[in-house]
Formats: C-alpha cells, structure tokens, sequence
C-alpha cells in the first residue's frame, strides 16, 4: 500500500470514530470530492459506504479500471450494473448489525434520497456530521504541495498572458489565451469559469468574458486558477493598460489596505469572521464599504469553495493548515472595479502568502 | 420586447397551463439550465418562481446587471441580499392565493428541501411535473442553430488538431490543443472533459488523457464538444497513427454497423429504446454484444445528457425537434477500443446527421 493510501486509510478510520460518537454505525458518502478525500477516486459516478470493518467504493463499469488504480485497497470496488443504489442495497442486504446510516444531506436530492428509503428499507438515515468538510479544511503535506503548484502553474500563465495584451485584444480572446497557457502549464482542468473584464466592465463581480476589446486606459481584471493532482488555486490580479488615473489608483490602493487588514487577522484560531470584518472595516474608513458587496474569502483545496468560510456571519474558526483566499474588492457601477486576490495558509506563527507576484497596480 | 423573450414567455406560459392541470400554484425552478431555458438567465446562483400572474428571478447582487440584460422582462429580478430562499419566502407572503407549489425533487437537496419548509412554512411542496424537461427536448429553430454551430465549431477544431498529431506527442497535449483550439472556434466552455485516449487506453470508455505518447499503430479516441450559447454538441472520433491492423478495421466496421442499424431506428413516434436495441442487436451478431457496455445516447441541448434518452430500458418516444447522439462502441480490454459518435435531429422524414467529418477509419 502506498504512503497515499495509507493516509487515505488514516482519514477513513478517523470517519469511523465520528460516526460512533453520532451514533451512526455507517455512512454513505456520494459528494465527490469528499469520495476523491477518503478513497482516491477521482471519477464522475461513484458512491462510498463505510461500515464499521470495510469500507466499498461503488461505481459503474466504466471506471472498473480506474477504480482500482486510484483507490489502491483501501476499499472494496463493486461495480454496479443495474444503478449504484441498487448495488448499495445489496451490500447492506447481509450485513444486519448495520441499521443507522449517515448521509449527506446537503449533497443527495430528494428524488435520491427516496429511491434510497425504498432500496435500502431496513436502513434508518440520519444526516452526516461534517467530519470530511472538517478534516479537509486542513490541509497536510501533500495537499498543499498540490495547492502550492497549482499557485504556481496558475501565476506562470498569468505573466505569459500579460505578456500578450495589446489594445483591440477582446476579453474573451485574453481568457482563451490565459486559459490554454494554464492548461500547457499543467493544469487538468478549470476550477471555475476563467474572468476577463475590462474597463467599465471590471465594476461586475463575476462578469463573464465579453467581445469587448481593450482601451487604452482600461482596468484589467483577471480572476482565475488552475487544478493539480485534483486541488485548486484561485487568483485575481487587476491591472491597468496604459497609465493609471487618480480614481483608480485611489480604489486599487484602498483594496490592497483591505487586505493587509484581513491578513493581520489571519492566525490559528483566529474567528474567519473576523478577516471578513477586518477588510470590510478598511473599507468602511475610506468610504468604501458599500461597494465590497461580496465576502472576503473562502477555503480552497478539493474545491474551489470549501471550509472555512471568511465572511460576516461565518462561524468558523481558523486552524493551521487551513488555505484560504483574500480577495476584497471595491466596485464603482459604471467606472469600474479592482479586486486583488491572494491564496493564503493558516501557519502556527500566522499566515503565509502563497501566491507570489505582484500585486501593485501594474501598468501594462 | 425581443423575439427570444417572447419565446421565454411562450414556455413560461406552457408551464403555467401544466402547473394548473397538477393542482400546482406556483413552480420554483433551481436547477440552472431549466432557469436559463424559461428566462434567458445563464448565471450560477438563481431560483425562478412562476406564479399565474407574474413571475421573479431570484439571484444575489453579483449577477443583478447580468440578470437584467438576459432575462429582458420575462420575469420580475429580485436580488436577494440575506440568501434566495429568504428573498423567495418574502415574496411568498404576501400572495396567500399561492399555497402548493411544485419543486424539482431531482435537483433540490435534503438540505435545501428543510429550508424552504421553514422559510415558507405555509407552502405545500410537491413534485414539478417534468413539463420543462419534456420542453426542452424538442428544440426550435434558434435552438437547432446553436447546435449546428457547436457541432460546427466541434468539427473544425478537430481538423485542425488532428493536423498536428504525432509520434511522442501525449494524450495530455493532444487534448490541450483541442481545447484551445475549441475554444479558437468560439466555443465559450466544455460541455464534459475532453477524452482523448491512446493505444490499449482506448478500451477504457471514460479515460482521462494521460501522459501516455502515440505510438505508431495506435487507435486515437477523441470524445469532445463544444458550446455556443449554451447549447452543446458531442462527438466522438476513432483514428489510427498508421496503418490500421485488422482487428482494428474489424471492430470498426461493426461499430460503423452498429451506427446504421441505431441511425435507421431513428423517426418520430420510435420508442428510443429501439435505437439502443437495434446498436446492440447488430453487435450481438458479431459476438460483440458484451464488449458495448454502454447505452447508445441521449438527448443534447442546454445540457449535454438530456431527454429523450436512448437506453434499453428508455421509456422515452422520439419526436421530431429531438437531437440525440448515437455512439455505439466496442472496447477489447488490454488491447483497444473504438466508439463513434454522432448528433442526430429527429425530422419528420426519419434522422439527419448534424455532424459532417467522416466516420471512416481514418488513418493519419
């Protein structure tokens, strides 16, 4: 068995000792990333059931092969023929000491959930506790060498695609060109839809890629990240073509005081709410507050949106380990906007940045 | 108002009648590309909520300029500033002539099912009928448009990188040069990760490109799409780095086979289970029957699996104004694969074939 199996084995057996506390005597995963957390596989139709002595990974027979490469024995494969819930049925059909199984409610739809009430019906369901969402909140080895390259793969792109922009160029011609620098770069996929705004159009939070072409004058925002070995970085840097006005070196330097405050509030055991407060309250002296609509930030790792949660009402605490993003922003409906966001891990001392290029308001 | 808002309203209307003959007050959509099909909007954080004489979007500041251009007054936008459930229970209150509404069982989860139960404490829920889904399965001629042109953006993007096939180049670089070149095309996102699969990799029908290099005798897989306006396309390809053994030209012949057997079941009123069963009754009579694992299509559209659905067990009836792939395949274990596939519209007159590049064993 090989060290990333037996980490795997280690997070399973970690589950297990939860589910005893809950009562629970197994738990059905079906959210993938949390399959891909515990089990290694990383395919599309897939279902993980932990029992107290075993543990089996249920997928079709398109990814028989698959299966058993990534999941390297640390549970069963059962390859369904006829659906996975009904090959789920089967397996507990046997195994009677099993009654109470924990699921993930905010992950199975109500059409799902039935089919498993009528498949499995000698199976009580209760709801999982979020032990996977809060194991994978912090991050070991592995993973932030993951995140690391994935940081790393994503600024490479970033300067090679700089490199490219020249009036008359299009948002969406920019985001396909920083979209295949990342892939060459190494990057299996897009965490999330690549942003290229521009002028006025920077002031949209999750603007998608226009027709528009640059100006000169134009604030340029590049929201984006890359996917390595499965985990995610998350990036924005906005930059001006040409030279900058006042206004908007006025708000672009505001935005990077926001975040200075909510690095300083970053620490083990720090309240996330608390990061969210600090960048807010920046704003807020600079009469700002009311156009930083969004929160400051949010953990990455599996997915591009995970635990722990950075804003207002977050109850969440931070722990070492933990990789989060800091992106506040300020957005002028019609002028413009500047949001810079950086990638950042909870350390024993703090924090440390883990994106590394600038992020002064470059003019191209 | 444009001729597109006028289509929205039409299947708003369509829904509307639907919703009276199940007893149903309202509808609450939430799963996106039913939302985009009735009201223009393409963002990913909203909820549409039909009542008899109005009809609001529900989405979150960050989409609210982007919801107003798309939606063009099909319905009312609402921008929620405390979550979309507490903006839809407000609007809810005050309309007590709305009590049962239908939500979509499929696509709403345990969690969010609570929810709104406590939000909108004196709403009944029950099932939405499938009225939008059975909508969307017969296309208009906007519709068939954007498929056309995502079939013909797929088709020229793999011309040009099948120009630049070679020995030593990997399944990873191959399938980074489609992308991009997709992307060239006009493609504005990847309906399903690109597949390109290599030598005896080629018998894995799910594989995800490698670091494997051609090699000289090699069967090439490329399962791809493209999207235009939200609409995808969805082909597959099977080419040989050379000169094609004859296992491989056997195989691929009955694949051929097997597509004109599937293809002549195509017509309006044909059950789709018939075109699965006539793929699979063609193979069968090679002895290759158990070598074709999956079903032969499914319907695309805004979605890249919709209605009607062409498995063996498929309920579904064709109707003209479906389009559905057909990709029948045959995967020999340890040795290769080949799988061809096909967009179809379903016209009175029986099938046409969206895709134009040839299906033959082409040898590069």
């Amino acid at each position: 068995m090989t060290a990333a199996a037996e980490t795997r084995r280690d997070r399973i057996t970690k589950l297990r000792g939860e589910l005893a506390t809950h009562g629970l005597d197994a738990a059905l995963l079906t959210h993938a990333p949390n399959i891909r957390y515990l089990s290694g596989f990383s395919g599309s139709s897939g279902m993980l059931v932990v029992l107290p002595e075993e543990a089996g990974l249920i997928t079709d027979f398109r990814y028989e092969q698959q299966a058993g490469e990534e999941v390297d024995g640390v549970a069963e494969i059962l390859v369904a023929r006829d659906g996975l819930s009904s090959m789920l049925a089967e397996r507990l059909k046997d195994r009677s000491q099993v009654r109470k199984v924990g699921f993930e409610a905010g992950y199975v739809s109500v059409r799902d959930r039935r089919e498993l009430g009528e498949r499995c019906s000698s199976v009580v369901w209760d709801d999982l506790p979020q032990t996977v969402e809060r194991l994978r909140a912090v991050k070991d080895a592995d993973e932030l060498a993951s995140i690391d390259r994935a940081v790393q793969v994503a600024e490479r792109a970033l300067e090679e695609t700089l490199a490219t922009v020249d009036e008359d160029v299009t948002e969406l011609e920019l985001a396909t060109e920083l979209r295949h620098r990342l892939a060459l770069q190494g990057s299996t996929g897009e965490p999330f839809e690549t942003i290229v705004a521009s002028g006025e159009r920077t002031a949209l939070p999750h603007a998608s890629p226009s027709e528009r072409s640059f100006r000169e004058g134009d604030l340029l925002l590049l929201d984006f990240g890359a996917t390595i070995d499965g985990y995610c970085s998350d990036i924005t840097r906005t930059v001006v073509l040409g030279t900058p006005t006042p206004w908007q070196r006025e708000i672009h330097a505001r935005v990077l005081e926001a975040q200075e405050a909510a690095l300083a509030a970053i620490r083990p055991e720090g309240a996330a709410a608390d990061v969210d407060r600090a960048a807010r309250a920046s704003l807020e002296a600079a009469e700002l507050g009311d156009r930083f609509g969004h929160s400051v930030g949010h953990g990455i790792g599996l997915e591009v949106h995970e635990g722990p949660r950075l804003f207002r009402k977050s109850k969440d605490t931070l722990e070492a380990g933990n990789v989060v993003t800091v992106e506040p922003g300020v957005y002028l409906a019609g002028k413009g906007g500047v949001r810079v966001e950086e990638d950042v891990l909870v350390v024993e001392a703090g924090h440390r940045v883990l994106t590394c290029s600038s992020t002064a308001l470059r003019e191209l």
